[in-house]
């Protein structure tokens, strides 16, 4: 019952912020983010995949040994009785899990969901703690390369409908990088803490990630400065590159994680790819702000006003009707509005029509029918008003 | 990097389950949450309401103290250093709280989100500790009852569009509660935990709730069976009441809540309702399980198939050239599948048409349309396939 919230009882004070590294969406904020999703989503199923859902928190032990050293960047809930459980950490997890769960061993299906990370964040340029993934996967005995080549070809699309600008996607193989270790003198048992070191190279200098690998990480400075070589060849790959706004997309085969959860330890191959909206949201959203588009953040085809007092009952009448015919509608909740009140509201949130009852055209049978943007009126019989509401206001 | 994640070190075995109280949606059941989804937004967007988002968890601060004593059903986040966080228990205090922080006075809006309580679950009649809520909620000064009356005309609408059968709306106001109360003989200092003891009748028998108020929260036997014949009356207004699958949706004023969050303690007056859909989802599953109708996951409209071998590449071709025509469609992941086996996948996914590449076909600039309800066939040049596979496949 939500008329227990309001007591007036104990004004407390808070800080009013959300949690670090999160954020509210404004109405114009979900309006873009609505568009993203929107091509992201038509993308996935013109692939044909189905789509899932899983809660946003696993029990501990189904993230435990699957994250390296990020585990420490997993949201852990507080131990208050019962199982012990984490947020997600992306979405892969959670659907081989679910796979294992239903013995299920063929399907393709995409994931759109927000995670978790208790990452330093960086808002301004698309990295929170809280943020969506877009997930695409196929899992299933294939014949080889065959999905895969149909993730990448998912991830171009989405990128060009997005019309985001040049983009580069990089193919890479885990036992390429095996082999340079090899040849570098990485030990075996070296091999993933260092991968991961050699991963922030999207984020820090080489000269950092070296000495992470050699101080935090124990690794000889010959070897590293061996790694160093082959990854100053990498650079010497990408000048001229255009500035970048970073990754906004990943992927990979990830053939052994389902086998992790089966008790048996049957596997079920796997493959996808992330999209990860943040960065493309930020980009989109500085453009919007630079282009002053304006936005609408409803879909409101005609507002009903009055232009005389004591007409709150046939404003309520007619958009009632309306409403029951499908148009989409509002009514100012004042007793006896101004119309030019009325006529403000719909400039302000580009409410295209307005339809004005008045005392007469109820007598006669019409309703005035105002088109903000010329000032037209015309009179237009009552029966015939959601017609005319649709014709007017249906996309070309 | 996803390739990190599929190592085969370490096969720890686990227990393969969501969290009490929690649960998957498979593509099915999705599918069935897309429609219920889909009459909710319509409604919230035919009333002109915009949308925003808020994250998943707030400032412990947040929540505290606006509860009562369902505080205890919070679920907090394990201190790991930094701010203490708990999941959001509804979505009402995030909107106060988003008002207050942006200095909002006036919006009508709707969010679409999961909850999270600590609750005693009951799921198979819809009861999770992770349920959506479906909110619509107007804030601002207005004239008395519009936006309250707008608030009923949506449950109606909605409750009405899911064609869930006869619904009953109860309306109150908490100041009858609260003289009912004060006749009765309930002290001021208990009104609101005796409130709260009143809400649960809807789930337990007066005696149980009887016997909460008499010995856990100290109220005098006398004043207990005084309620009591208030609620007896209560009891018999609903004699014939048909079965009942409990309440979908609550909602009411909160004009004091706003102030909470405001450092000078500005009131905003905000009405709302919530729809929840899991009970709605339960009995919609019911139906559709009963019926045994058949439930696409997919709107996949073509299969691209081979009839001969080695054309592996050209369905490749084929499948991208729909891809970028815009045309929903699948092709099966290897290299020489028999004709067979993709007609089968067809049926039992639904796919309405079957391309078919075949040698003699390619090289006379055409490929095969099978229909895969009647089995006709019909070579169409390739040019206007994409046309062709529109028409047959667009809704009537």
């Amino acid at each position: 019952m939500k008329a227990q919230l309001g007591g007036d009882e104990g004004k407390h004070k808070f800080v009013l912020k959300t949690p670090k590294g999160t954020r509210d969406y404004s109405p114009k904020q979900m309006a873009i983010r609505e568009r993203v999703f929107d091509a992201i989503i038509t993308c996935f199923k013109r692939h044909g995949a189905e789509v899932i859902d899983t809660p946003v928190f696993e029990l501990k032990e189904t993230l435990t040994g699957k994250y390296g050293e990020d585990s420490k960047l997993i949201y852990d809930l507080k131990d208050q009785g019962g199982e012990l459980l984490s947020l997600r950490y992306d979405l892969t997890v959670p659907f081989a899990r679910y796979l294992a769960m239903n013995k299920i061993t063929n399907i393709k299906r995409y994931h759109i969901a927000k995670v978790y990370r208790r990452d330093n964040p960086a808002m301004t340029r698309g990295r929170y703690r809280e943020f969506y993934q877009c997930d695409f996967d196929i899992a299933g005995q294939f014949d080889p390369m065959i999905p895969d080549a149909e993730c990448l070809k998912i991830v171009h699309e989405i990128l060009s409908d997005l019309q985001l600008g040049d983009f580069l996607i990089k193919v890479n193989d885990r036992r390429i990088l095996d082999g340079m270790f090899a040849v570098c003198g990485v030990p075996d048992s070296k091999f993933r803490t260092i991968c991961s070191s050699v991963d922030k190279l999207d984020k820090m200098p080489w000269e950092e990630v070296r000495s992470e690998m050699v101080g935090e990480k124990g690794l000889s400075p010959e070897a590293a400065d061996r790694i160093g070589d082959y990854v100053q060849l990498h650079e010497n790959d990408h000048v001229g590159e255009p500035v970048s706004v970073g990754s906004v997309a990943g992927g990979g085969r990830y053939d052994g994680l389902v086998g992790m959860f089966d008790p048996k330890g049957r596997k079920v191959p796997c493959v996808g790819v992330s999209i990860g909206i943040e960065r493309i949201f930020s980009i989109l959203e500085q453009r919007v702000e630079a282009s002053e588009e304006k936005i609408r953040t409803t879909e409101t085809q005609v507002l009903v006003a009055s232009a005389q007092k004591k007409l709150l009952e046939e404003r309520l009448k007619l958009v009632a009707e309306l409403w029951d015919a499908g148009i989409k509608a509002e009514v100012l909740y004042k007793k006896n509005p101004k119309l030019l009140n009325q006529l403000q509201y719909c400039e302000e949130t580009g409410i295209p029509l307005v339809a004005i009852v008045g005392e007469q055209e109820l007598k006669d049978g019409v309703i005035k029918l105002r088109v903000v943007a010329t000032r037209e009126e015309v009179n237009i019989r009552r029966e015939s008003l959601v017609e005319e509401i649709r014709m007017r206001t249906s996309r070309p």
